[in-house]
């Protein structure tokens, strides 16, 4: 294989030249003619030489410039709310990630995971080859509907519907919900690429601010009755970016303001794993009459298996599976959900979350005081979790900060990337799994 | 686990009801602690028992019912767009679908892909665990990149954009371009799913009458005159439902009138493997100026990995990419990504194809000819790939035959879901590698 890429790439065989006969090319390097077929044929695979029945192997051309060093993300980005997502997605190799919103590797339960792949590699070849059922894997719907359940939840497997993300389930419920204009209500902060993904709806968004049991209940009452807003799109269990968790005072007048004004709301449950005791739900209180759950696996099973899963009304299932069978030929990779039901269902995944809850206890607290050093407080303690919103001293600007330290390679989360009303400029939102002293030196000098 | 299982069914535990101490169920069943930890802590990961730290375990609650025998497609829907994929995506295992769009399992690379999943058993945890890039793996492009040159298009790995389907890359090359109320053109017979797609998107849906060279020329400048539409949506290499091929003269002048009118088209690719030697590609001709190339891995190589491409326009790149991570927060599966990596860089992958091609050349004639002895006769002769689109004997409405044909158990492709003008009444698409002699003996009876 060597010798061929050489000769193509030195262009001593040009595009369209017939390649030595396989014969010929086994006696020139002393190797069996088997050995060159199977050279042959990756050679074929990776589209460099291409055969041409019964006439043998020509050269197709010189490979494509590797060109991905020119593929990262610039410097020079606007602070807007796809900043935090370009940058830590898009990272170089080793880069720093104190803004990214996910936990590192060796935080994860990779050890069942790599039970499920072997598992996998053995499962019938339908599941191997064939598209899935609109709905997604009824094994497990089954399970998360015994999850719904023991959340004080009454919803079947037949009310549940598998997506390939959480933030497709959260696209499919706009879709299927929202008119473009219409406005939508979110919190203020919040998480940074709902604004991003309710632009694409062409929605008007509308923030509330938040405090540290939900949103404001006056100035949410007050946004109903202003804007009359199709949605209200939220966290419950801990908020994104303050890790605040809502309480049932305030998830009682949130759910009377939305009777009042017919609003729906789409409750994400993204970080429901990491809490340490269960806290208020608008859809267990409501029971999914004005509220769509939404959940995925990214954040405590893996971010590489995208599924993702939407508890509506009843009556919405058929056509969210329409909508889905339109936009993705079906619900998320049968694969996938075969490799989340495994994990979830494999006896140490529940050892791996109360481990995570522990280490996350300690590494918050460890962060807190790392951060208080540089004169970084915390608005809140989380009950539990990864984030730790915080103001930076002396009003420092967290767009500024979060530019310099991204020139020394760290990707930070600045404050307004969350807030609507871009009323938080002097905060940043910190992932405690991904602080570490060098991101520590780098935020002191940014800091300046 | 089958003791606590029973109690719970039988109600002999309630929910909220303490378990048997480890102990204590270790020595009524005479099985090791270590065995009951084991059992209970699986019990946990499915939801039926909680435990509460230094409090032992407790009963959470019945499990939900096994309610999916209810959530089989209904046997009375419309014949409307998603009628093929809603009958076929959740058909019951066992079923017959001579009108679903995709081979059988045994005709996949079954081998290759066991042996790629194997490998990802061990590939680096971040692979496994870690969201991807904005754009997708690096290595899958590169390869990509590769193939384009070897089709005479000049584009870059960072000129490709990773997707988690291919209908989800149309999906997004619509949102990027289209404003609701847009007109959109399709051949008429198209995709069926193409039709379901541009609803989604809000568009007005107009069909250009489809030839065994392509789309009628005089009719596609006509409709461009008097519609004015944003986008051309079509397959080439091998069309569907009809399996023909464009021809050098159609393209071109599809080109030209795409010119003048400032038409971009997205040209879907996903049967270009299937072809026994490559056809007119509107990307080669017009360089990617107003082509974006859509293709995807599902048809030949497995449907169940969730991996699709775009390769637009160099300055519809990053608008594409900040589109996807607003919708999906980021590309495909790493995962699956690499799956499709491996697959196709797998010596074996060339010869699955080549055996593909042999393979189906022989089942298009024998369905043929199976086919021809119930009065129903193919449009054309297809050069490669598996639909054989035919016209039923002496008018017979494909839409009965099919409703028919669904009550035994036989899923049928009838040609109007295809049709925008509602023009193929006695049309039918048949998939060659799903009919077997029992299917003809329903359809036959079907005919009446």
């Amino acid at each position: 294989m060597a010798t061929i890429r050489g000769r193509i790439a030195r262009r001593a065989l040009s595009p369209g030249e017939r390649l030595p006969s396989i014969r010929k090319l086994a006696r020139d390097l002393a190797v069996s003619p088997s050995t060159v077929v199977e050279a042959y044929d990756r050679l074929a695979a990776e589209g460099l030489i291409r055969s041409r029945p019964g006439a043998g192997f020509y050269a197709v051309g010189v490979p494509a410039p590797l060109a991905l060093a020119e593929d990262g993300p610039a410097l020079d980005r606007a602070i807007d709310p796809f900043w935090v997502s370009r940058q830590s997605l898009d990272a170089a190799a080793g880069a720093r990630r104190p803004g990214c919103g996910w936990l590192p590797p060796d935080w994860m339960p990779e050890a069942a995971l790599r039970r499920a792949v072997r598992a996998l590699s053995k499962a019938d070849a339908a599941v191997l080859t064939d598209y899935g059922a609109t709905q997604g894997s009824p094994a497990l719907r089954r399970l998360l509907a015994r999850q719904c359940a023991a959340d004080g939840i009454e919803a079947g497997p037949e009310q549940i519907v598998l997506t390939p993300s959480g933030t497709q389930a959260i696209d499919l419920v706009c879709r299927f919900l929202l008119n473009p204009g219409d406005t939508v209500l979110v919190d203020d902060p919040c998480y940074f690429n709902f604004q991003a993904l309710l632009r694409a709806h062409r929605a008007k968004v509308v923030g509330v601010p938040f405090t540290a049991t939900g949103p404001d209940p006056d100035r949410f009452a007050e946004a109903l009755a202003v804007h009359r807003p199709r949605l209200y799109v939220t966290n419950s269990a801990l908020h994104n970016p303050t890790g605040a968790t809502l309480s049932p005072r305030t998830a009682h007048q949130v759910l009377t303001a939305a009777a009042a004004h017919d609003l729906t709301i789409v409750e994400d449950e993204i970080f429901a794993d990491f809490e340490p005791e269960p806290s208020p739900r608008l859809a267990a209180l409501d029971g999914l009459a004005r509220v769509v759950r939404i959940g995925s696996f990214s954040k405590t099973l893996s971010a590489s298996i995208r599924c993702g899963y939407i508890v509506p009304r009843p009556d919405w299932v058929e056509g969210l599976r329409d909508l889905q069978v339109a936009t993705n030929f079906g619900g998320p990779s049968p694969m996938a959900a075969e490799l989340v039901l495994r994990t979830l269902s494999d006896g140490s995944y529940r050892k791996h979350l109360a481990a995570l809850h522990g280490r996350l206890a300690q590494r918050r607290c460890e962060a807190a005081i790392d951060l208080a050093g540089l004169g970084i407080i915390p608005w809140i303690e989380p009950r539990g979790g990864f984030y730790l919103w915080c103001r930076l001293p002396g009003g420092r600007d967290a767009a500024e900060v979060a530019r310099a330290a991204l020139a020394e390679g760290v990707v930070l989360a600045p404050g307004n990337v969350f807030s609507p009303s871009q009323s938080a400029p002097d905060f940043m939102r910190f992932n405690v799994a991904q602080i570490d002293h060098e991101a520590l030196r780098v935020i002191a000098r940014a800091l300046g």
